[in-house]
């Protein structure tokens, strides 16, 4: 049981990769971005608040976007965790809601994330290998588990559309007027993401 | 069947809301936004390639961010027209393979649209009134003739998700590495979309 668990934590790594000083300094650089935004944000006021030097952050992220990018990831770490509800439905209920909870709370740094990353390879390697690789996981991770119940049949299971849950509900978190809630994760579920996970191939 | 052809073009409406000279300016700024980006983009270039006064620009939109907003819902307004293939599958295809177009085409513009249009109100109801609602107005055209060819019920049709198709690939265009093609709409679209929408509810 206790070997099912560590080998289920491997797959889906959610190790903080950062020391308790490094993780209180991202804690603060978050709370300063939900408080004032990407663009006001500086590694300046970062330090202040999180009394440390400027060049204890520039040593390890060199770039304030680096440090909004590892601010982020770290931040919505733990919302990653695999959920565990004994149903294909449940727990994607469970992760839906939870991105809603990530994409309302740090809409503005998803949109300056999205802006940065895309300009410089290295952040985007960055958010591919501390981020979406995780994602992925968990995401398969429960559909796995649901092949295993007999919920789903293994060949619905495509790299393809892997993220069209988080996809969409992270594309509504950051327009403006819809942030998704809990009936839009229901009407995603329910209307076309179990019905097409549990479609009969023709 | 001309009525008929009025009416349904009533419904979307798709009609430039600039002159031929504005349009020109548009045309120019979305050029320079594809060759540099939003952030190298300056009035001053756009009024030096249009051959235009600055003043001339800026009476028009006051603002860089109006300029690119009205330059991007310009540019795309014409991939907006409903498509009419015969059958809903044919006619989701159709509109997904031009939004994987659009977004491949714009997607530094779209990143830069999203953060601007959070900011300021204004632009938001720009791009709400100019752009949104016409989308909605498509896709729900599309949705309303499966209804009347019986391939669909009315009551699948709602408010919640009706952007599912265009948020996902728009999403999907703009983070790193993944753009969607037509591999991914056909994905989205037979495992996904027909299947939430043809489904007998329970």
């Amino acid at each position: 049981m206790v070997g099912a668990m560590s080998q289920a934590a491997g797959e889906c790594p959610q190790a903080s990769p950062w020391s308790p000083r490094e993780a209180e300094i991202l804690a603060v650089t978050l709370q300063l971005l939900q408080e004032h935004g990407y663009d006001q944000l500086t590694v300046d006021a970062v330090a202040g608040e999180a009394h440390a030097s400027k060049a204890t952050v520039y040593r390890r992220w060199p770039s304030k976007a680096e440090l909004v990018l590892a601010a982020f990831t770290e931040g919505v770490r733990l919302v990653g965790d695999p959920p565990n509800t004994g149903t294909l439905r449940g727990d994607l209920l469970h992760l839906g809601e939870a991105i809603c909870q990530e994409g309302g709370q740090h809409a503005g740094t998803i949109r300056a994330v999205m802006v940065e990353v895309s300009r410089h390879p290295k952040l985007n390697e960055v958010l591919q290998n501390q981020f979406l690789k995780q994602r992925k996981a968990v995401l398969q991770h429960v559909l796995r588990q649901a092949v295993d119940r007999g919920e789903i049949s293994a060949e619905v299971v495509t790299d393809e559309l892997w993220d069209l849950l988080p996809g969409y509900l992270i594309f509504r978190s950051i327009i403006p007027d819809r942030p998704p809630n809990r009936r839009t994760v229901q009407a995603l579920v329910d209307g076309f993401l179990i019905p097409g996970l549990t479609r009969t191939s023709g």
